[in-house]
């Protein structure tokens, strides 16, 4: 058909911040899906899977940093008129599903769920619209003691997914310290809500900023290396002191230490005091093993607003080779008692842990023993158009045994094919032409050691001495032989 | 906090059409695609997961039977103007992955993908806005070896997800056969598209309404059960007896005669022509143990209309019991060269299936062997507060011993914790309170056997008998009479 000039092409683009996601990097996610559902399921959490839309006003809206104007979530109107919303995360349809199905569900519930979420954001490096969490919450049961087993799960999962104990590190702060620390700033007042968020935000960026930093956004403000200034929260000098000693208070490896100096802080105020007490009894029942891997740090915030009492983070320790590299939280999660309440009136306690899958997969690239890779297949040439039958049935044989193996649909060139299978990384080609079926034999062809030889050729003996990269077997032994070769490659390999 | 009666509560409700699923159901899909993807991959398929979101004018329109204002899709406008739609399936996205990255790829370019498609229908019994899909596509191949190959894939992957072959049937037919129909009705020319989609629409109801209901739709207009009349596409008595004969042309058993059938009808065409060799030359490649499962069959239509070749439905015939249940189709596929050419003007050519994966499990439902069920946990009771450790322990060693266990962490109450093991189903209950620790024991009950012997229990004397369903072991034999107990059951049922 003639190319019309007139048609409409549209660009072949992914929409911005929804990157595409290809083979092994896909593959492992995979892996590390199952292997977190496994240890989520071993403790008795069963999955659930809701939609990707809620109703907007079912979701809440709890997203920290808002740049957008539809507050963070991608929403659009049913015919109906009812607003609906992606997901932004996996609790708020939680709260909507145990409100929903409240009588009916064992309580305390357990459940995990994973899938993707959506945040409207804007997009640049690194920031994505579309990521993958899994999550485990346990709803209808009160601190501390759900909240501890969180803590020892947290740390099951990110063993599991591949990050051995002493690489990471689940810190655990409490939202009713914070609220103490308010109190004590004289910002507890219903009116300060703005003043208090915007107190968090500069907590929150203790860790990227140092105290300096930190300073200056809890009081005159700042200006950052691009010239942009941050109007700062102009809290005096004496509560930004006790800013910045909350943040600092942890005393590494000595948790009682900590809650020490946490309790010279906001001990007098109810709220912190009881947000300690939680945080001694989360500490106090993790197992012996676990100790070392489950800190108080109060200078994790976790900003979504639903949270009420003990807030987590998982942090990645890891420095691959001399360069130290931050590789950050993982994930996080905490308490949120009044996100079923939204919907029901009265409160039902709950908490949970989220899983950043793709962070966890960053932190795992600098380690690239985590996961088994993506299997290359075995290519069987396809060198006449009417055997195709013949070289369909050489490569059932091939996945009969267990490995990978694809035959070339594109064309009798012989030249291209090997070009493919080349492309495709292949270890092996299979090659039976005509005179090959005549002798009832197939050619098995090293295409590793074929690269490797051919790399080192230089001259017509040598190239000769290359076929040894080919052998002709008997059309019986294709699968022996080429498990011959694969296993050749595994051992040089290893 | 006492309850306001001014705050606004949000109706706890999943959106119309978007169902919430859970537990066992939910792990027999995982199981599923799991299967599934290990067969993609077996064949050399590599995955690939494209977001949620296309560009509006990236996806095109080529949805069937649009009932909606916004032809059939999700669609929102992102704040640079743009608009984007949620994929309706896992082709299109493929399609422009295709062309952007079109030089990288190897060609043939073999992937598979999984994962949820949304369609903005009507909700109603039944009909899901949001379903999963999991599919296979070959690009760079042309027909008919490529075609070939996704017959037999299609019946293989069928096969791993839990249908014995003889239980369903792939059954093929190709667009270009439907074109030379159309050329021999005299509908062939552009400006006859609407008439065409009109004529395809009825023949694709001939399984539902058989012969009489589809001649009426070709003809005069039929009136349904319910007495809505539906617009008949007026064709002449000659036209409609033509196309009932394409619609019964299959030969049960026998694809050479229903080859032979539909030459009679369309192998005047050149379309008709080329179809039928297309045709003919997947059946040829079909290896022997599979060519009862892969039939000619025209009946079919598949509604998408970026088909331009051979299309592929895979259909349940599973009767159980003697009640004959219609299960019908579990998925679909064909050939669209023209999909890939929309962005880069020339054509490119490709082929695939989708397999349906809700369908295929409510197939499955008549199947209770087909997949395991979601193991009950094991519950620990929890009967004094400041013991939670202890308890964990006990799970702890449970769980490493390959077993789902949980902690009760819904406060001390005993009765209350036998009633929570009840509702989970829980085989087996472990029971440490102040006596039995200091004597160092834990109490292993059989929930299985007490409910049994509960049913039994006439009086005092029998309740005695019925203490038999616990057994007070060592705490060092925990792991090893639990699994006592479990093995019990097992081989009760087995």
């Amino acid at each position: 058909m003639a190319k019309s000039k007139k048609e409409f092409r549209p660009k072949a683009r992914a929409p911005r911040g929804f990157p595409d996601r290809f083979g092994a990097g896909l593959k492992a996610e995979r892996e590390m899906l199952a292997r977190i559902s496994d240890v989520y399921e071993s403790y008795g959490f069963d999955p659930l899977e809701t939609s990707a839309f809620e109703y907007t006003d079912a979701l809440g809206k709890f997203l920290p940093d808002v740049d957008r104007p539809n507050e963070g979530v991608f929403s659009l109107q049913d015919d109906d008129g009812q607003w609906m919303s992606l997901r932004y995360d996996l609790t708020a349809p939680l709260a909507r599903y145990v409100a929903e199905h409240y009588d009916a569900l064992p309580k305390p519930f357990r459940r995990y769920a994973m899938g993707p979420v959506w945040r409207n954001e804007k997009p640049g490096p690194g920031r994505y619209r579309q990521f993958t969490q899994v999550d485990a919450d346990t709803v209808g049961a009160p601190a501390p003691h759900a909240d501890a087993e969180m803590c020892v799960l947290f740390a099951e999962v990110i063993e599991a997914a591949g990050i051995p104990p002493g690489d990471f590190v689940i810190r655990v702060s409490n939202r009713k310290i914070v609220d103490g620390l308010f109190e004590r700033l004289g910002l507890a007042a219903e009116e300060d809500a703005g003043r208090r968020l915007n107190v968090m935000r500069s907590m929150d960026k203790f860790d990227r900023l140092g105290e300096e930093g930190v300073r200056l956004l809890l009081g005159p403000g700042r200006k950052d290396d691009s010239g942009d200034f941050t109007e700062g929260a102009r809290l005096g000098n004496r509560e930004i002191d006790a800013v910045i000693a909350f943040l600092a208070s942890t005393v590494s490896g000595d948790d009682a230490a900590t809650l020490g100096r946490l309790g010279a802080i906001v001990g007098d105020s109810p709220a912190g005091a009881a947000g300690i007490a939680e945080l001694e009894a989360i500490i106090r029942q993790a197992p012996e093993e676990r100790r070392s891997s489950i800190v108080v740090d109060c200078s994790i915030i976790r900003g979504l607003e639903y949270y009420t009492g003990p807030v987590f983070e998982a942090d990645i320790l890891w420095r691959p080779d001399e360069e130290p590299v931050r590789l950050g939280s993982v994930g996080g999660g905490g308490r949120y008692d009044g996100l079923v309440k939204r919907f029901k009136g009265v409160e039902v306690p709950a908490v949970g842990i989220s899983v950043g899958v793709s962070r966890l997969l960053a932190a795992l690239e600098f380690r690239t023993d985590a996961f088994e890779p993506l299997t290359r297949p075995v290519v069987v040439l396809a060198l006449e158009n009417d055997r195709m039958p013949e070289y369909q049935a050489l490569a059932a044989e091939l996945r009969a045994a267990g490995l990978r193996a694809e035959v070339y649909l594109g064309g009798a060139n012989f030249a291209k094919q090997l070009k493919y299978a080349d492309k495709r990384n292949a270890p092996v080609a299979v090659i039976q032409g005509e005179d090959e079926r005549a002798k009832g034999v197939v050619t098995i062809k090293d295409l590793v050691l074929g690269a490797q030889l051919s790399r080192e050729i230089e001259d017509n003996a040598e190239w000769r001495e290359a076929q040894r990269a080919q052998v002709e077997v008997a059309r019986c032994d294709l699968v022996a032989e080429t498990m011959n070769v694969l296993d050749r490659h595994k051992s040089r390999r290893g």
